[in-house]
């Protein structure tokens, strides 16, 4: 394996694991320069608002090895200081209640991403598991405006394909995917069709591919290489310049936690089918843990990526978009 | 004016006024028997639990004159006690938050009647102010499922329309217009298309005649005698025995109320149209109080209308609607 891989930006687009000492440990010694951390699924405002104050508080007792990111000199910094810069991030606007005046509250706390919806319906849209997808509601256009001067990036990987559309042509800024793949490599409802990923980036916006097996046509038998082979479908249809990585790593979550996510609201009726047998989601062999993440960087030097491409993708291309949004 | 008015149950499908004694007294007055009394507009959870605790201290503390319904039985006890019947009611299913799961703690506290939306989109549908109504949310359907199972009245009247006809086909119990009036006398947002209404009632559901000026042609110079025609309107069309009265009497609210209930959410964009001059909604002359009731049971009698018919659009047919869907 060469050296490549401790110079890179490293920027995972969705990490959503049993937050821990171990799960932070793994982070720093896979390399990562930052990430888009989730800390509200369908959480309301107190619960996620409590939710930041713990991530803050892992922060500081982690500081040795976790900082935590409001800016782009921030992830820099993080490369500069050989630590894993922090972005709070959201998959669901269930975080403010119905207040849009509590946005520029996260954004101060450092809320730098925030995915429209959840897979279902909510205040501003519809989600990808919803039976039928309304668009953008009004409400949700003037949340739109609104993160959009505040600068927060509008995410839509899970949002519905009319909300997405729709969320892409109102969004003065670009918007994001920051963890899917392509409904061509596998007929999903969580999967994105061709059009939607060429509109995306049409706008500056951003696609962020998902190592994650159960979106992949092979499922618990996608190997690293498969998921170099996705990157490059992704690239061939929109360019090297807008693509990047956004695992989905659930590392250590247990059952309880996947029945959570697969329940609208985490406790209404069931959305997503359980899986055969034992149910559990393997990342791909050589990418297990978040500690892993080289040997995504030596799968794209064995496909004979140059190493421009490569550092583009790994989160020279993340940072890049962030810049676009956070304006800074 | 005859003693008729003094014989009937008089039930209002919907009061939202500024409650204090002086309010309820004029009630008393006007020899309501019973009115769907909004305790939810915009709240959520938190805030709604402390308007019906407040509900039921105004209940002790007036003890005198108003009694709280839980069931029909409780309105003809209203009637002979001389009392009116409280029937806690929303407008919006805000004040569950996300959780379908507190339904039946708010209809065990008595909350009868309960508006899936109000103006806009919310997590179970559209409002009628909202641009585009992408109808009935999946989630929706699961709370019109548990709102049936426990006898909770699901109206319709600030719903757009899709919504509001893909609910009224969902719905296993029938549903209710609890204050509206017909797009075929005025075209305004919140009127109601004639096919919406002949629906309803084909479905075992209920129209309740707004009173409220701004919903009818003439504006604030409505008369009472234009009331009983609007009646008169949505009888010709639906029959005598599914039509009652919803006032939506505003009595003693200011403008930083009005405000609240016209922008979304209560704080964000504005929906409906500051109105010119004072902006003042002036109730049908002969109507102006709550205390006027009288006065609509003797228009009706001018008009010629039967005893019988009196009786039934006063009161009865509301008793019948909602003997159907609470069972009792």
């Amino acid at each position: 394996m060469s050296d490549l891989h401790d110079d890179l930006i490293v920027i995972d687009g969705l990490v959503i694991s049993n937050w821990s000492r171990s799960v932070f440990e793994h982070m720093h010694r896979g390399g990562l320069t930052a990430a888009n951390c989730t800390c509200c699924v369908w959480e309301g405002f107190s619960d996620t608002m409590a939710n930041v104050a713990r991530f803050k508080a892992w922060i500081e007792e982690h500081g040795d090895i976790l900082t935590q990111v409001y800016t782009t000199d921030d992830i820099a910094r993080a490369k500069r200081e050989g630590k894993v810069g922090i972005i709070l991030g959201w998959q669901n606007t269930s975080g403010i209640d119905d207040r849009i005046g509590y946005l520029r509250l996260f954004k101060e706390l450092g809320v730098g991403v925030m995915q429209l919806t959840y897979n279902t319906q909510n205040l501003v849209g519809s989600g990808c598991w919803e039976g039928r997808d309304g668009g953008l509601s009004d409400f949700g256009r003037e949340l739109i405006d609104e993160m959009n001067r505040l600068g927060i990036v509008v995410d839509l990987s899970h949002v519905g394909d009319r909300t997405s559309r729709e969320a892409i042509e109102h969004s003065r800024q670009p918007v994001a995917f920051t963890h899917c793949c392509p409904m061509a490599l596998k007929d999903y409802p969580r999967n994105k069709p061709d059009d939607l990923l060429k509109l995306i980036v049409e706008k500056g916006g951003f696609v962020g591919f998902a190592t994650y097996p159960l979106f992949l046509p092979k499922g618990n038998d996608t190997t690293l290489d498969d998921c170099v082979e996705g990157l490059e479908y992704v690239v061939d249809l929109v360019g090297e310049d807008a693509v990047g990585i956004g695992t989905d790593f659930t590392q250590d979550q247990d059952r309880a936690f996947f029945d959570y996510l697969s329940h609208d609201k985490g406790s209404a009726r069931r959305l997503i089918p359980p899986r055969p047998g034992t149910g559990a989601v393997l990342m791909p062999e050589g990418l297990r843990t978040l500690a892993d993440y080289p040997n995504l960087t030596a799968a794209m030097e064995q496909r004979g990526w140059s190493e421009a491409r490569i550092r583009k993708v790994m989160g020279e291309n993340w940072l890049r978009f962030l810049r676009d949004v956070w304006g800074a």
